[in-house]
């Protein structure tokens, strides 16, 4: 590429730099994509790249992941069967060990490891750490699985302050330290509403949200809470995109400025989303932009 | 016990609580106490209610530890070989991602969630966050066995002043990210010396330090880190015992103030030390105290 | 006492050290207990260790005296007849003066140096200093005998700021920097309410407030300002107790959370008042307890 | 005066008021002063406003006093005799008391409340308070009379911080907490030192200092520490001119930029020192003005 | 003048230094006194040294200057043509500039200059400075006329906070970067609302306003923001007036508690106004005062 | 240019955004780019653009501006004669209030009001402002020419620490307020040495220098200052390029990293040199980079 190009798309970014300047974003990264192949670790250091460079040219952002399919290998390896009831995976003690195991000892520390080939920016944080995630039993039945009661983000805003970039894995704690499972994306939302984020950006693996499930010319570039609780009442949105599209619309109606759904697989989408105009992926708004 | 005795003990405690006010105490809690007894969990309660006794009284504990036993276990349940070269366990990707897995994702929490079942105190941390420990290979043979290059004490620096408790997890990283195990000992000595420490303080299954190991009688309560150099030079202290007392030599010789090896299966064995005159296990000077 | 045990004392005080970490108590000191025998020389001793450990596990104590015995003592030793009216004292300018001279420059000191035998913590100040506290006069045949007008805390909240404990002596001034003689009962509740406090204590010689004066068994272990205010309506309480009792009704309704009239007799009630759960004397909460 | 005279005198302040910006000048004023006559409080008032004034402008002036008429005063009304040995009076334990309770509890209220007249800007503050002078034991023979063995300026550097002027009341404190009695010029030279001070002030009741004490045509405008150490050899300097002259000169050859010794009598004295060029009194420097 | 006489002056301004300290006063500087006669440098000289006395007592005042006549001058000089639209004259681009560089290049470093030759406290900010002055244009055919939209006093605190004297020369910018001229007596009755100013003072070429113009006996001392928009309504003020009228009633309404309108061609009057008792002028109140 | 080529320039840019956080990069503006030809006005903004870019990237960008064709416009327009001896032009009273009011007021506001319309960023100063440069006469017979005596850089470090930018116009002043016109390339130097400053930059119209002045093929891409002592010994640099190459010797002696002489007339030159490894015009280094 020509010097005066490059030049040119560095001053092109300048409005989308001067917009999000201290502006809180926070990125829910898929634990699809740090499952092992070559081609995910490539992703994982495009992902490490364009959080530095969003921290460098003055944003705050903030990292959170599950790691389902990590999960469920190490499960595998040690012989652990997961039982089922109502089509819920039961997480009884040994599998609760497992979930922290991985997620704070694995997948986190990979996160972190990727970001700070960059320097040390990136600090791995767990729910349990300074009470950051309380959690709640949600069913009896399905033993330590949580929900989200309430969120403490003291260690991440002090995190924030130091020019850190927090790595946010969900494990959450009842009073007397039970470590519990939670859905990473409620949690991405919760602590994006707690943190008065301008933005909430869950990486998927699909292009985004589709009036019609079946048709991809139906992809919705731009949608408000009410619109989304309709696609969920009606069945559009459904399966395992419900949390996500549940956080998305609990967060633009409690402060959060905008939430998106992209398509993690796309390299540097991040980028594409927060410096250019180019509509990416869906985005959602409480109501219609004006 | 009658109310005024009580109030008598925590009058006594008054001298101590002054002499240590914001200073930092580093305790390297042993991986043998968290291995899984029932009354390791209780081990686990006292020490838990101790730092943070620590903490309200006004001193900076920093607990740092290893967890030999519970990664020796999880090697075992995933069916992985250990190999030794010249007696010394190799070290390779699939093992340090366990020891990873084990450190930061299992006994790293247990430490947090006991401490925090007490309030929202304790912040995990590993030697990869902020760059904290930058590792170095010791041997090519040895695969990915670590010795400490550096110590980056930014992060703790920043809890300790928002008055957190740190509970660090002895994982380091070269600058391409690659995770090292590294003893656990060492880096408590070298934390201690990054943070200029008041104590160094190693909780142990032994009483202290003898002048002949064979003898109870010959309990060292006092010494200096010239008799612990002669102490090593002739052999009577060897094995496991020698990178925490090398550290204990190199620490107060490097601005700590005092180090000391103590039996951490004593109940509230770090609180003994502390507020009363009562001589601990063995305590370590740079020179004799006059 | 053994070792475990007093191990086991300090753990149990670990939660009322969280539960008043950086909370202001102000303690009204008895003028009796400094008079002069040997034994309020002792009192004098444990209470000023009882403060000092207040302050050393992270509370914010205000300490407030008077001194009326060793007023009364040093008038009759210059030979200054005290004339009443009404029954209540005239308080003429030789008077103030000798109220001044002993409050500011006798009992103040006193009590400063017994708390700064532990180290620099306790700093002095008069009612004088830095306008703390206005007061007008309540009636001219009363000469110079003030009610508190108004407090301004600033010169405590900059010491407390910078760890000192201060201690109050109660002389006011007006406008024109005249001093006036006013019950430091008053001044202590008035205190504890310019600065927010989360309880106010008086020792006093009694051992609580009770609903039948003449019966011991009548102790009040709770009560409410509702409660305190029939007892003085319907004269259960009177004399002396009424400036404590009133204070205590007055600070509860406007801020303070727990007002205590404890029995400064016995050897550190404060820390049985403040580190265990045992009912000590009468706590006075602006309503019950839910 | 004409209103274009008032502003010229207003504006021929202006360099005296930069040049002294933010600069501590210690002041000893005179116990004389204070001892009762009705002109003595019109000094008093004077020398409020003149402090203030100094305070508005910017300047950090700290007060400090003795006041051996009061005590004298007051021994005789107390009926204490005074036992002199080698012509040094004997300080006893009631001696001590009256000392104390004169300096802190009669002449520094009586300063604070002058200063505050014009505000709420003057603390006042003990030796005894924050360990600020500690003392130690002369000689036996002479019971509790003090030499200063250290100053601790904390509780001043934060008074002076906060904008407050202290006004120091020279009581000084031995470990065990007993009170001494110290000279009053030593203290503020002490002081001045440790404050790093611009100037130290002595209010005296003389003119200044003379090459021949019998000749008023020898006053001495400007001196170095030699040549007072000079006068001082040779007997021309003497008497209870010693303890202000040494401290004069200690204070210069420490850190002190200039010392003075001012004629206290004449109203506004520190006035026509600090914001003219008018050679007033004896001002003393390290070495020779060049 | 007698030394006794200065120091009585400095005194007497003790209450007024008490009054205004931190209190931030404009200062609207016409442009008429800096126009270049031998005596202006005079006034200016004399002006300048009334601020930097300002400033060193403790007030923060910020200066805002116009520059009609020199504006005048330089127009000649270019042989600039002015036209008149209306009686009002035209601001096209090549005037605008002329204004700008009048403004911010040669009355604006007078005023600074005048300052610092007491030391480093001026400095010069154009409403173009960090967005300081956002204008709109009042009319198209009056060219580059504008009207204040809003002040950002940003810079203004900055430098007010770092103890500096901003001198504001009264060029606005809209969003496009053009440069307007704007009434200067307008901006400064802005700024002073902007800073919640204590005083806005006018310094004009009259005695103040009257109530009836052309008798000199009915010079308003004092006045209501009522009382002035009946003289505005019925034609009693008038002409230049206006703006400095306008701004004076709207300044009171919106903050400022009091506006002046002081002669600026006696000497001095800065600190007639601020150091006496002395009626200068006209000052106006939102109410009566009390 | 496609999505990912824009992200990959972003990524691409890290390292060097990394590299200069919190850096003082000094960039002299040349006066010539801002003459008034349509493509100046577009070159401005370009450079505007570039300078806003490094402020939002982290950096801390000064501007330091002459303005010699401008000066000289404003002489002709005004009819005023230069009179040269030996060859320099004398700058009498009246030359001197031209070169200010087209500095201070000309060309800096106009880059002000460039970089503004980004957001409220750049501040003007001059040197006047707060003491900023003082200097001193060259030679009578030149008038007012002056050299630069010291920089005092507190309102600069004022202005970064706020996060403004600020914009330097080079008029200095002597103790009496005198102005004088000084060398802008000397003064760039001149702050970037009291800055302390990462980078100096000039942007000249020349593409760099050359070891042969006329033989393009000669171009220097890095050298030291040593080497630069030779070339301006021996001749080869000489004339206007003087001050540049003396400034950027004396800089880079004086703690300045590094100093560059770059093409101003090549769009976003500062882009390329601070963004990308390509050589760009001249570096200049103390030493030679190992």
């Amino acid at each position: 590429m020509e010097r005066s190009e490059r030049a040119q798309v560095l001053i092109e970014a300048l409005p989308y730099i001067r917009r999000f300047a201290d502006k809180v974003v926070v990125v829910k990264y898929g634990g699809n994509a740090l499952a092992g192949s070559a081609s995910a670790e490539d992703a994982l250091e495009l992902f490490a790249a364009d959080i530095v460079l969003m921290r460098l040219v003055g944003m705050r952002p903030v990292v959170v992941h599950g790691g389902g399919p990590q999960i469920s290998d190490l499960m595998r390896r040690l012989g652990i069967e997961t039982e089922f009831r109502n089509g819920l995976r039961v997480t009884d003690a040994a599998t609760v060990d497992v979930v922290r195991m991985v997620l704070i000892g694995q997948v986190n520390p990979q996160l972190v490891a990727a970001i700070n080939t960059h320097g040390p920016y990136a600090v791995g944080v767990s729910g349990e750490d300074a009470g950051l995630i309380r959690a709640s039993e949600r069913d009896p039945d399905l033993g330590f699985v949580g929900d989200v009661e309430s969120i403490n983000p003291t260690i991440l805003v002090g995190l924030l302050d130091d020019e850190f970039i927090p790595v946010v894995a969900t494990i959450g704690t009842d009073a007397s330290g039970q470590a519990y499972n939670i859905n990473a994306d409620t949690v991405a939302g919760a602590i994006a509403e707690a943190l008065d984020a301008e933005k909430l950006i869950y990486l998927t693996d699909i292009e985004g949200l589709r009036r019609d499930a079946t048709d991809p010319a139906t992809l919705i570039r731009q949608t408000t809470a009410s619109e989304l609780d309709e696609l969920m009442a009606d069945g559009t949105i459904a399966g395992g995109m419900i949390p996500k599209v549940e956080s998305c619309v609990h967060a633009v109606r409690h402060g959060v400025r905008r939430a998106h759904i992209l398509d993690g697989r796309v390299p540097h989408v991040l980028l594409h989303e927060l410096f250019t105009d180019a509509g990416i992926g869906t985005m959602v708004t409480e109501r219609g932009l004006s």
